[in-house]
């Protein structure tokens, strides 16, 4: 099929250099004062961490299919590097409009590179399915109802800007599964959507990186600092341990199971995102790292052989349970510790107080859920549209239809 | 052999969860204030390093074996994580029953990593022979025995505490050498326990990860950090070139070999460790790093020939010429700069004092040593008990062990 | 032919051995005060960033070739960690000769560092066809001369020392494309220069990790940190983006092709060296990072159909392209941003004033690149007498030549 293969240059660079001419031509014509453009270089090494996590990190990570290398990589890294400076592109909007304040600097590019989670993780969920234009779409599109969803959060919920920021989670998993459903399902013989020991060696390799910065991704716009990186890193140690204990539990044999280890080790740092600023005991932080743990290894078992089958979905690197349910968790038991919090604190006086409190924080949490879903519904509808040059199923999880191969065939 | 891999569901969950519980228990009652909890933030950079160091760069460097990345990798994940978490138990006994300060926070965690570094390389001389269940027993029992073992020289023998924290290489590869030596030597034609290029690659990439880090590991509780840091990287650098110069000089051919490099490499940070923040001079810090690659690798060759035969032990990475040798030095190296420098500064008139000297630095190194040695022993009998499910010699050196592997057997 | 193997036990360790003992003479007998010496921890982070990125990155960057794995990492360690002291030890001599200030300790290592990167990339050029002899005698002289090259800029050019530093990529590139003109072609038939998908994806983690260090090496030595850091990030997004888009464009089918993906990435970090820490808009910034990309994939594509056979000369691992056209593209732009800037704000009545800012500025650029090209040449001709053992060309870009197998030939 050489016109599918030739397609793409008629696709990606055009659309790329658009978006190039685009972000340009902002900074050419409305960029912020320079004092504020270039400050806060103090923020540097937190946002470096980030930076190297988002990049490295989470281009390893999902380095889960046998033929798939190159992309699960190279187009993680391009996702993020044109969404970061789009992403800057929309705050530079957002201030124009007035909701929002002008940050400038390395605070706005931190945020940004956070905010590209979001776009990490659902790539995550069309890995292999969604060709190159369908992705940089799907990044753009996601990318802007995020900040409209936080916009609404902040705005009328009166939620505070750096936790509007840890609903990317949520966001993310949730937009990426609504896509992901709009994708055909790959046929049942195809083997090309399986690991090697090799690929699951170096998805390894990126999980342990992202293990190691989460701390300071959780703690980047935190104002009690020491409080975040602790509670994470306690939260994330718990969850560590408890998915080679659950592994050995649920799985045949009582042996680990990678997928398992690879999601559930993580989750401890979803769980906590919402609240790691404001606990103030570590064995609360321990015991939602645990819990985040547990919902993901049963929610692997559950989604795998239940949910996913009966919605047709096939959910590539599985972050509904990665991220998606941690998320859940984390969302709910933040609204739980601050009302705790605060009820004990009036001593369960002022209940009128304590319910408007609990309608606010699970409205933000449902309105970044259905947003999520519902736009990411309406977005794989529209990367299914011909124009945009779908693959077929035979193609899908397979390197060779995005990148040249010239070397021998060692067969990776 | 099913009833072979069932066990593992009846014994390394349960355990983690015992021990989570209690970790958890002990946070809950008996946990600190909370200011001392969350507290010296600027700690963090330090701690960051010395948790990728551990973390990601041990797990990489473990992975010497053609059939136990999985192991090499998430083993080491899992004692780390559940080590760390353990030690501040430990340290929580230790302030409980007077025998030392209350730190908390991020330095408490600081420590913790840094004690785990022993168990880390205890692990590396029994890669690939001990069992899960085995590896958690020998890392905690290890971990006690050290914090017991650093609490004699300090309390006894006056050694300063970030100095008793640097005894870490010493402990862990006697340790690990006397446990390794209690188990059955693999049989003779058992190509398992060889390296592959491509294990030898990632060993490599962990290597030159902690050879990075190595300096931040050095300085982090040290007071002039400055000097500790400058000799810390002065003794890597010469060592690292040392390591290919003797391994051109002592393989057949006038070849490098990969094995010397990733154990030379490293001797000159061991053997600085104790003297890096004390040593005045950068050529002294260069000579001591010389000298450790030098006793590494003429160690590699004795030990592997004479030592090891004779003493029916397998060391599987190399621990004993590649942390223990230089370690020994490294403590030799100290007392002779500590007296050289008071003798001097004294004018060699107060003998007596100087007598004294000799002997504290002497006594616990002697202390550290065969507190190792026993206990590694005893631990390595324990280790062998039929309650631990101990693994059977034909099945050494294997991932399909312990790990699940679903996808097609394509080779590792 | 064993006498060949055999030849570098008597070359490689007795060479090494002789710069150490130089090394150590240096600092027994001239060492700087000590104060000096143990200063400026707070350069710390910087300086570990940039020894990460050159030590870790460039060696797997340059793991581009499929049986050159060991060489390329290990090797490359080997350069820069006897270069770092080589590089401390012309320092010192320069210091003597009065044409430079003492500087010491970190400060002094971390220019060393950056030095490195000039023979990190001349290696590149000539990878797998250099012996460890030749690499060794190679990096000294281009590391004397680079020094040389620098003090002539610094001192009859008036240009700023940390601009001086900055034509580090500049001066690698064209040295090693001299040298490497003068090492004889392989044959047409060789396959072994040709990459695998997975030296590949070592080389892309190489890349990742370069890049996403980058910032930290334009701005280790800049005094406007916030300006450097935030330039270079733009620079590098864009070119990094335009990377994609331009192998889109160019190749076959409108695939991406590694290749091009590797060397275009960092292009951006290349061009803004010069003028990182001087341009006051992102947009400059980022136009400078497209036209990097865009000078390295349409120079990579000129240079290997029409320069390099025309020449006969083999860039190995394209530095020419990598960092040589964007670094002439850098020089260029920052003496028309420079004579912009004066004349902008002299409103154009300076023009006596303005030339003698062009000419100095093109003097520089001149003076470095003809004597990297002159030097490299001489360099070229002296790496092949026959003292040094020149390799054969049938045994090129192999690892069995200078590297022990012990074990099972599993096919790298």
């Amino acid at each position: 099929m050489p016109s599918r293969y030739l397609n793409f240059r008629c696709s990606v660079p055009w659309l790329i250099l658009f978006l190039e001419t685009l972000f340009l031509i902002r900074l050419f014509f409305c960029f912020p004062v320079v004092g504020d453009t270039y400050s806060l270089s103090n923020f540097y090494p937190a946002f470096q961490d980030v930076n190297h996590m988002v990049i490295f990190g989470f281009g390893f990570f999902l380095m889960v299919l046998r033929r798939y290398g190159f992309s699960s990589t190279g187009l993680n890294f391009l996702l993020i590097v044109l969404g970061v400076q789009c992403s800057v592109l929309v705050e530079d909007l957002f201030v124009f409009l007035g909701v929002q304040e002008n940050e400038g600097g390395m605070k706005s590019l931190a945020k940004a590179m956070v905010s590209m989670t979001a776009v990490a993780i659902s790539t995550g969920a069309v890995l292999g399915k969604a060709n190159p234009v369908q992705l940089i779409v799907m990044s753009l599109v996601e990318l802007i109802i995020f900040y409209v969803s936080r916009c609404v959060n902040r705005t009328f919920l009166q939620v505070p800007d750096n936790l509007t920021l840890m609903h990317v989670h949520l966001f993310g998993a949730y937009f990426g599964v609504a896509v992901t459903s709009r994708f055909p399902e790959p046929p049942p013989g195809l083997d090309k959507n399986r690991s090697t020991p090799k690929s699951d060696l170096f998805s390894m390799l990126g999980t342990v990186f992202v293990w190691v910065f989460w701390p300071s991704f959780n703690s980047i716009l935190a104002e009690s600092k020491a409080e975040a990186v602790l509670n994470s890193y306690f939260a994330l140690a718990v969850s560590a341990v408890a998915a080679f204990m659950l592994s050995a539990l649920t799985s045949k044999d009582g042996k680990f199971r990678m997928t398992h280890i690879h999601s559930a080790v993580l989750a401890g740092g979803v769980t906590i995102s919402y609240t790691a600023h404001s606990i103030q005991h570590p064995w609360i932080a321990m015991i939602l790292g645990l819990l985040g743990s547990v919902i993901t290894v049963l929610g692997s078992h559950c989604l795998q052989r239940c949910f996913n089958p009966a919605f047709k979905l096939q959910d590539t690197s599985g972050v509904h349970f990665t991220f998606g349910l941690p998320a859940v968790l984390g969302a709910v038991a933040a609204v739980v510790l601050c009302v705790l919090k605060k009820g004990i604190s009036t001593q369960w006086n002022n209940l009128s107080s304590l319910g408007y409190l609990i309608f606010v924080d699970i409205g933000a949490f449902c309105q970044t859920i259905s947003t999520a879903l519902i736009t990411g519904l309406i977005t794989g509808l529209i990367l299914n549209f011909k124009l945009l040059k779908t693959v077929h199923v035979s193609k899908y999880f397979d390197d060779q239809f995005y990148w040249e191969f010239p070397h021998l065939s060692v067969g990776f």
